[in-house]
């Protein structure tokens, strides 16, 4: 009989989030659940980790059926790092992340700290995937999607994932039938910033960061046009940064 | 007469870190300098914004020379989107992040946010570059830097960038000699974390990050092979992180 495989569930909304719960109910169907999550709210924290301040970590118990249940004080991308480092002996057979509450797509990635979870985790040579649902609703409803959510997951625990890559699955909202699933490429898409300012009973003021999302990216293989036509996308993320295509160009230069 | 650039300056060390001050200090020459920096240290914070809190930012005065300072209480990114929406009424010519007071080669790029801050420039098109030395200490001395990182910028203003692409200036220490500059490609290393274990007076465990930096990419193009012969490493990077090679490969599964 195979070993089952040890599978490391953490978010970004919280490990009190209904998303992470939906998350670890599929992931008891495939293996053993170790689960590390942030204590509270961590959207928008990107890849950023917890270097000048110290961190809380407690056992915590939500579902009877999980040994290892963790709330941490931190970033996701620090959830990961404790898992590999305090939990989990051996590494983790794969990493999921999510389900987000809202949408990861298009450049959305960058900020995200349910991807920079599975890229943390990527980082560490673990197959991850972070998954992410058009409904930023508290009380929105993931069932729909666990038999898709199960699916990838199967197929990521047969066949790896290319090095140095993992996975960023959006879905879009289940009010539409879902067509079926898309490999895309990330759409060259931007936030479009404004700041609401106001001022606080003492007299200084401050200000609420806003925004639109805004998406100039005709293709029809990226991310955003595949939502728009109700597919799942898939797109793969790397963290090796460099635009190779570049160094070429910049070899010219007079340095 | 050919208008003045105008320069956006930032950084993840705080608005009066020696590496920011220094930073200006050569930006003045090449053009008008507007500075938004955080008001605290921000380092690891990745790309991080501010969604779940306020943000303060207020007109900050350290060098008489310069209209536009601002202090931020948010991230390095915050302080791009703010100087974005508020500050400049015409884009800036160019972004320039740093002189960040320790190393942001190979993967600490995703975790640094001065090199954030010039993503996040660059994501709204504006060249940007981000400049980080091989001195954690807040007492560095930046002087010898400053031709080389004139000649970068000069080179950038003149030729622009490739689009799609920021640069990860690193330089080594000073107290070698710098041999020239090399482009390169981010070396594959990783940090090896360790949570250091203590007890609070009340008696609740907490943990501080630590971590060990491991270099196995035995390339001679990385940006730790330049850093280590005496270079500084020059790499271009993207913020489209599509891993474009894993497209065929995702596409041949049962999904």
């Amino acid at each position: 009989m195979s070993k089952k495989p040890v599978i490391l569930v953490t978010n970004d909304d919280g490990i009190t989030a209904p998303g992470i719960r939906a998350l670890i109910a599929v992931m008891k169907e495939l293996g053993d659940v170790v689960v590390v999550a942030p204590d509270s709210p961590q959207s928008g924290t990107g890849h950023a980790i917890t270097v000048n301040s110290t961190l809380f970590i407690e056992k915590f118990s939500i579902d009877p059926d999980l040994n290892h249940e963790y709330a941490c004080s931190g970033t996701p991308v620090d959830c990961v790092k404790f898992a590999l480092d305090q939990v989990i002996k051996e590494r983790p057979t794969i990493c999921v992340s999510g389900i987000n509450h809202g949408l990861n797509s298009a450049t959305s990635v960058l900020y995200s700290g349910t991807m920079s979870a599975a890229i943390e985790a990527g980082m560490n040579k673990i197959p991850a995937i972070g998954f992410s649902y058009a409904d930023f609703s508290w009380n929105a409803d993931f069932e729909g999607l666990k038999p898709y959510i199960k699916k990838i997951t199967e197929q990521v625990l047969q066949n790896g994932l290319p090095d140095g890559t993992v996975l960023n699955v959006n879905f879009p909202h289940l009010k539409n039938e879902i067509k079926g699933i898309k490999i895309c490429r990330q759409a060259n898409a931007t936030w479009v910033e404004s700041f609401d300012e106001r001022t606080n009973p003492h007299g200084r003021k401050y200000y609420w960061l806003t925004g639109t999302f805004e998406n100039h990216d005709k293709g029809n293989d990226t991310d955003e046009w595949a939502l728009s036509q109700g597919y799942i996308s898939i797109v793969p993320v790397q963290y090796d940064l460099t635009a190779y295509h570049a160094i070429p160009h910049l070899n010219s230069w007079d340095l």
